[in-house]
């Protein structure tokens, strides 16, 4: 019942906005992937049931792979900025875009114990194509990662290089698919099943026109304070608990938060948009728990030739005095896209048959009215 | 008639307990001083009226200090941090802080042009109880502030020593006056009338009892995203607008925000504490806009002999996997202190018959019923 | 004797460069207002003598004041970052330069308990121009210290507003004096009198030629590793070592270091350029003791345009892989600056009858032969 | 000549201190090893001649573990931070070193595009032990690198999961091998052949005695720049310039130095330790160039029971006041174990028959004298 209420009549999947008000107006697909060329892949591996045999299965993960100018332009680099909520995570790359205000890589999501196999990976890709005049001599990739050991098999080691390429070959502007997929396949939010989930938002600036659009990988929070419209829902929705065999401690997840936006910021004025993530996550009810890796990185398409290796380039920069719309739409965007996540994600079985239940979209809806 | 509901059937001034069901458990008092010897004073200066005249008034000003370890033990230092949500604001003594972990001062809160007087005042009190012996031959007093000039004369620079004297000698635990009182006198917050504002709560960890508390300066946001219990009462209290005859940009304010634990918390601990009040802004509607300065300040009173110029000391350390409790605490504690000031400060008249109405707690409990 | 030798033939103060070989190239005058059209404006307070009476004196201290842009641009924001070596100090204002990438304000230094009065009075200052279109509503000051209580009634407070607006008033772009002068009147480095020193460098860069200029306000480190072009002077010249009579703490100052350049970088280059006056306190011999405040702000006079309330601006951008002459002349810069201070800066008699002595250059001339 | 110099009359491998007169006391073995039960292993793999085929070779890499409480302790946190220079580079697991002050892993250091394969082989043999009690249930774990692409097969990505288990085997506290071993075989400083590198000092504090020790991997810096002792050794040592049939820019390597101590000190003191790797690096010659990821770890091997899951524990802190003696100590083995590096690395031919020349220590000893 609950899974038919995720397709509306008119065939699509159904996403929270289908339920739900926001604020804000969100982009054409109401996905990260509506600024500019961006896109998206993934790679899900779903095999084995019942009792974990580390190394055999079961099999509940995968690889989520974002270029922020598209494929194509893989190798021109956008300014960015990252800042952290709680850092029991992992970003690799973060200390250059730091220092030099520019991601130069394709960012990849994956779990916490595959990071460097999709860093290395990606690396082995991105020097595959050294005939090319600017590839550097060397790469320092973005990688992010939530944990997926309550569903997947971490410690199996899983993913390979093919997954990376296929994540890699798989990326497309539209649509971009939410839930049990890529990075997000075992993840787990507000103790339900989470996952990928994306927004946008589109603002008017002085008569320009600009968006801002969120991905996360939401593995996060505990269930009581799971809020949705400023309604307290996990009182509500107590039942259909995860039904966990193992040592578990509800709420020590992660999310990673991707934010783009085509708006003319400066690196240090993309910090201030990373920085707002936080407040998406504590209107649904996060707190950044201790267990948490919450990480976010933000980055702008706008200023396309903004990386030289000899000349200075020109830039144009938003004013500081008219970015509010910015930071209201990453917070909207991100508490969008975790509900999103929410309800594209489907019940799964993982290992030793634990279960994490889906968001029943029809209590839901009841809650709601 | 709201002016009314302010005094509850007992006698004493209404707080946002008293209408709001909030998470948590308070301490005594609900307030920042709930922890063990933390005292509070404000100077209060309101006087004159109607049209501006820069160095006249009208003023609606003060100074509010607060003592970590109660005014008698003013320079026994405690474990400090500090974050920032959005930086357009100051907090002096922020670099020593970091560097020490220690906060070895007092704490000043004003507006934004007196930071400088209330900061050499407060270096003369200290410096003037030189024969003890361990004064510190200089001092980096942490003082910070928001913008009252929509209602203050802010330019005529009224503050003076001995408002920061009054402020130190009005001083005590209990009670803590909120609202339009001291640093908060000619604040606003969501475009209604702001200021001061505590609140405080209790978490069992392990079978010890911990407290956090909060003190807030709310001079920030806008209307329309005021967010209470989860409600957007801001679009339903649309009324009641501030009438400003000066150049206004609304939400351009700013919010400080001090936490305070007895939780033997590491410096680096309590960065992580000064990193959740953005949570609790968020929940009630704030989302760090350009024009504000949201600065954050916590510190512990645990372990009172950890400041030593010669021995080692040693120190108690709460495991960081028992620490979601202060997390939560602090993310519940900012929103309450925060509803609090507006339940407590009322209307008032500033500069040039500006005019800031107090949030309608009649209209308010009619609404949230 | 040594006062002699610090005129040189051609009648004007000697500087380090006239003993000592450095690298790189200064620009024309050696000094920070090398840097387009920056000006330097000093207030000296020397007065009394013998016994400390706290509040009569003897008084030895001053006020620096640097305007980016010249005072006639005074309200023309630039972009610049801060960063700290050792955060024992105070440097007001950086809050918002990191979050916004400018400084908006002209840059005082002065002593550590005087941070506050010259804050609020160059608040005064701005707001008096206030018919002017783009004068802020409020104001977050610049404003950096370091301790000079061994030679100056520091508890006296004998900066008023009054200083404030004759370091204003007499602010130029050449000469900078240097040494006992200004903010830097009661300084002590390495325990030889120190004080305010200036040096530049001219670079080029892709055919463009670049300047980076530093001023310091120099009152640190320890005779002992004093090194001057590499060599250890401080073990040769390790007599006349400071005759004080209080409890002192030889090494337990500061020093800051303020950054110019009209290479166009952004707010996060420059943040790399205010990372390496760290570099060059090292190579005179500073490791950044714990008691010393070492508070270091960059600024770039490029885009003069970058600043606007309300439109987007175009900026011009150096490439991050061309920034290695700025570096390297921001360590050079500040250890030039540095020696120039204890060039400059004359044996100096204060509180007490405590005395500093002078760098003595006939005996150093011997050495460095 | 220069070979048979690097042996000594008794037999040993020439250090740097045997031609050179250093600051300060070092410890036992002049090594990060004189620290506690500190160990480190080294895989090295040199392999191939002539031509570079990717993914065949020649191979000039390795892999060095470093166990700050020893192998046998490997899952006993310490506290620790880090802090960046320049951050053009990588240290993975820094994000949760930094949130929660604790390093739970062993450190791992190799080349840029095999922290993965280190990072996840890590992992596995981590995860292998968990059996034990007190293995957590995913791991974050801190790899660094340099690059060692102009001599070795860097893109042919021969570390594989064994060389990271021979490292951890060979683990052992003394000696610690030094120049082209491990993660250092490749590296080339100051355009000289560089490589691993360490050194300690030992400290009186109040009468007690603590240690410092750093190892670096050394692949930054220009010849014309190297200093050794204060003296401008680059300018007169300039032949033997790297032969070099690549596109190559000299100077943007890298350094990582990891520091450690037995002084109590708590996570936000190891990050004024951290901090301090910069002077000794300048002092070297250094200057933080923008191709360089000068990344720094510390940590202390007090406290060995602070990190605990459920109680709060109780930490020996060492005074603010009394913390220069480390600070100074940090600059000091920095620039001594640098120094090391260059003169325990010999003369390397790589891919394309590259050739970095070593270090010539007769000639040296010659301008020394």
């Amino acid at each position: 019942m609950n899974s038919k209420l995720r397709i509306t009549f008119i065939g699509r999947i159904m996403r929270a906005r289908d339920l739900i008000t926001f604020n804000g107006t969100p982009g054409k697909f109401n996905s990260i992937t509506d600024i500019d060329d961006i896109e998206v892949g993934h790679s899900t591996i779903i095999k084995g049931h019942n009792k974990l045999i580390v190394g055999e299965g079961p099999i509940r993960t995968g690889v989520t792979i974002i270029f922020p100018r598209g494929k194509a332009n893989f190798n021109t680099p956008v300014f960015a900025a990252y800042d952290v909520l709680n850092g029991n995570g992992e970003m690799t790359g973060t200390t250059w875009v730091e220092e030099s205000g520019f991601l130069e890589t394709p960012i990849g999501i994956t779990n916490t114990h595959s990071v460097g196999i999709v860093r290395d990976s990606l690396i082995k890709w991105i020097t595959n194509y050294s005939t090319s005049s600017n590839i550097p001599r060397f790469s320092l990739p973005v990688i992010a990662e939530t944990y997926d050991g309550v569903l997947n098999d971490i410690n199996g080691h899983h993913i390979s290089e093919e997954h990376v390429l296929e994540a890699i070959n798989n990326s497309k502007q539209f649509p971009v698919e939410e839930g049990n997929i890529g990075g997000g396949t075992g993840m787990i939010c507000h103790q339900f099943k989470g996952g990928i989930g994306t927004s946008s938002r589109t603002v008017n600036i002085n008569g320009n026109s600009y968006s801002v659009g969120t991905l996360v990988q939401a593995n996060y929070g505990i269930r009581k304070r799971l809020t949705i419209n400023g309604l307290n829902i996990g009182n509500q929705l107590s039942y259909n608990l995860p039904e966990i065999q193992d040592d578990y401690t509800p709420g020590n997840g992660s999310i990673i938060v991707i934010v783009a936006t085509n708006a003319p910021l400066l690196p240090n004025q993309l910090k201030r948009l990373a920085r707002r993530p936080s407040l998406g996550i504590g209107n649904v009810g996060g707190i950044g728990s201790n267990g948490s890796g919450d990480i976010f990185l933000a980055f702008s398409t706008a200023n396309i030739n903004a990386f030289n290796r000899k000349e200075n380039t020109s830039i144009e920069m938003l004013s500081n005095d008219m970015i509010d719309p910015l930071l209201q739409s990453v917070v909207e965007s991100t508490e969008e896209s975790i509900i999103n996540a929410l309800f594209a994600a489907k019940t799964m079985i993982g290992i030793n048959d634990n279960k994490v239940y889906e968001l029943p979209l029809g209590k839901l809806k009841t809650i709601l009215n």
